[in-house]
């Protein structure tokens, strides 16, 4: 089986809008064995849009339409899917009740254009709409289904998912569906890849993606069966392959962030996590405190952007500063002792580099970074080297502090 | 003008993937006059491909598509495009000359399959690629022009600009466009647009857009003429209307950051800034330390995400936050005075609240939050109500830290 998706809308042909509608309907249409095989924008035009339709109905088992069922003069999509499948507007007396009800609901009156609202295309059925004006539609053609949602992602998913969902569902053979989301951290997406590519490429199903962001790669597995049960065994056998080759690298198979992985850490122990930050002036306390909940595990800190703060604050021996530099192991090493000893902090994390684009010198140039954490049996220091942008680098600053404490935490 | 743009490639149809591609294209596009009418993604299908090709070129003046140019099986947009235009694909041994050369110059022998590269369509011209193996191709077709661009941006970027661009600039009428971005901060957007729409919908050029992200607000001015002059005017005349009727809540006309702004306006007056965040986090922090530079101006300051942090960290008084609570107005005083005591900044920020799910009390829901402002002649504080997700809670007490701060560095 397989789908077609057209966003109908000039606003979506602009240089900053993106369709989600569309990413959120790929993947419920995904997750029941459905692949799209096209998606389209078209502004608001007619020809085009009978056009696209015309096309996409003579392939696809399956076209969803979204936007275009507003009541004005733009709004084109009844008329062009009417058009393309060569069938009648028809008016509904009750569809006018039911749009008029809701302006009474609402204490307005009903403008005389939300008429068109209440046409339906000869022969298909009307969606309900609670959250909006217009309502759905869902057309049976030629063994083929086409369905009209609204453009307002508030109107299309509850409507896609209350009505199409179960209609779709009894024309497909029954599924359940499986996922498993491991993440990594700190490993190069070319390594990772080369390292279970060669697992995961044999199976098509589960189906494998591997999603990289700055230090942080996920993999995703979706298997599919006819039952749970062999759903979950396929899962299990891949999975199960994967985790022989990731290890301890991999920090989650359920998806949560590393923020969240260490906090769950630290609560199941009872134990407290504070910060001192300097060139990411408080984005690992952000990520921390990003967490629901992160107050029973985390202090607090400082953030200590020059020297005179780092020795102000923290404590460290101006003559360290003077002698290693602001970005070397035993600033870092400093940074975290002291953060420690002054919060009373189980564990402190420091973070101390050059972030660029400018700074740096011959033997710490822009991407140094040192990070420092210290517990009660001491302070272990870690030097990583991430250039490229001012944020990247700051990004995989708080990543590689993150997951040097889950590290510790795990041994 | 107008202009369609077809990606070609099943990577590009899942759940997780944005065409940034056709982004990045419809801005050029925009800038030249050419309006982008439709945006297609297909997968890696020969007859659906010609099949959108075929539809594009019978009603576009400009079609340009990206991606399947590579050496595989599954990259058809040459086929599928020479098909569509009823033209034949021609081996040219000169485009087989430059690739070999590539692979040479990387020290690795051409697979055989590359030879596919080599084909171009007939009548078409091939566009160097110098990122990449596939060359481009530029079609003129009864009127219209066919472009082949290659889908990694980093390949398709730089032949639009160096190829395509000048080509196309010589069959367009000349066009200067100017821009002004203006940015509000801490406005509603319904309120915002109620207030400029009157304005700016009585201009179709320059074309307005508005961009709202959490707690701040973009107002794009993009104005066309035939010479710089005019299209000075026409944004000149349209902005100063703007500006009448926002006044100080505007903090840019150029479209850069809140954060950067306030730092510009520290770096004038040779003073320094602190903070102390409790709900934050770190993320003030994080903002400010985002501009390159920030250690011009940005000293450091304190994560006191806990009572006891608040005491040991910034002295607030432990009977004070007994009396009145952390999150109360006494308390964002009481840290902001610490803070700028503790760092010698001239400037100390303070932002304690409630960023939710759970928490709060009757009188400090979550979403409650008290900024404090401390400078030479004393505190002021503010408080603000924005409820809704934490990090929605979070990102509007930084914007509202940042603004009070700015708003105090203009007076």
């Amino acid at each position: 089986m397989n789908a077609e998706i057209i966003a109908a809308g000039s606003e979506l042909l602009t240089p900053q809008r993106v369709d989600t509608n569309s990413l959120h309907l790929t993947a419920e249409l995904n997750a029941l064995g459905v692949e799209v095989v096209r998606k389209t924008i078209v502004g608001d035009d007619r020809d085009r849009l009978a056009e696209s339709v015309r096309a996409a109905v003579s392939h696809s088992d399956i076209v969803i339409l979204t936007g275009g069922l507003g009541p004005t003069e733009d709004d084109v999509t009844r008329e062009a899917v009417a058009r393309a499948l060569g069938r009648e507007l028809v008016f509904r007396q009750e569809l006018l009740d039911a749009i008029m009800a809701r302006f009474a609901r609402m204490g307005r009156q009903m403008a005389e254009i939300n008429r068109r609202q209440a046409f339906l295309i000869d022969g298909g059925e009307a969606l309900p709409n609670p959250n909006g004006t217009a309502p759905g539609q869902w057309i049976e053609h030629d063994g083929r289904v086409v369905m009209l949602l609204p453009g307002p992602p508030r109107e299309m998913k509850p409507m896609f998912a209350n009505e199409c969902l179960p209609r779709l569902m009894r024309r497909l053979p029954p599924l359940v569906i499986r996922t498993r989301v491991y993440r990594v951290a700190m490993m190069p997406e070319s390594d990772l890849d080369q390292a279970i590519s060669p697992v995961y490429t044999r199976y098509s199903n589960p189906v494998t993606t591997v999603l990289a962001d700055i230090g942080d790669i996920q993999v995703h597995l979706r298997s599919r069966a006819q039952s749970a049960e062999e759903a979950e065994r396929l899962i299990d056998e891949l999975g199960s392959q994967i985790e022989q080759v990731l290890g301890d690298r991999i920090y989650t198979r359920e998806g949560e962030t590393l923020e969240a992985v260490v906090g769950a850490a630290l609560l199941r122990r009872g134990e407290t996590l504070s910060v001192v930050e300097s060139c990411t002036g408080g984005m690992l306390g952000e990520r921390i405190t990003s967490v629901p909940g992160s107050s029973h595990w985390f202090a607090g800190g400082f953030l200590t952007y020059t020297d005179a703060m780092k020795t102000a604050l923290t404590g460290v021996d101006p003559e360290l500063l003077r002698r290693h530099g602001a970005v070397s192991a035993e600033a870092a090493e400093a940074m975290a002792l002291g953060c420690r000893e002054r919060t009373g902090a189980a564990w402190s994390l420091s973070v101390t580099g050059v972030a660029g684009p400018g700074g740096g010198a011959p033997e710490t140039p822009p991407g140094t970074v040192y990070i420092g954490l210290a517990g009660a049996e001491g302070c272990e220091v870690k030097r990583i080297f991430a250039p490229g942008d001012r944020q990247r680098t700051r990004r995989m600053a708080t990543q590689a502090a993150l997951d040097l404490l889950r590290r510790r935490l795990m041994r």
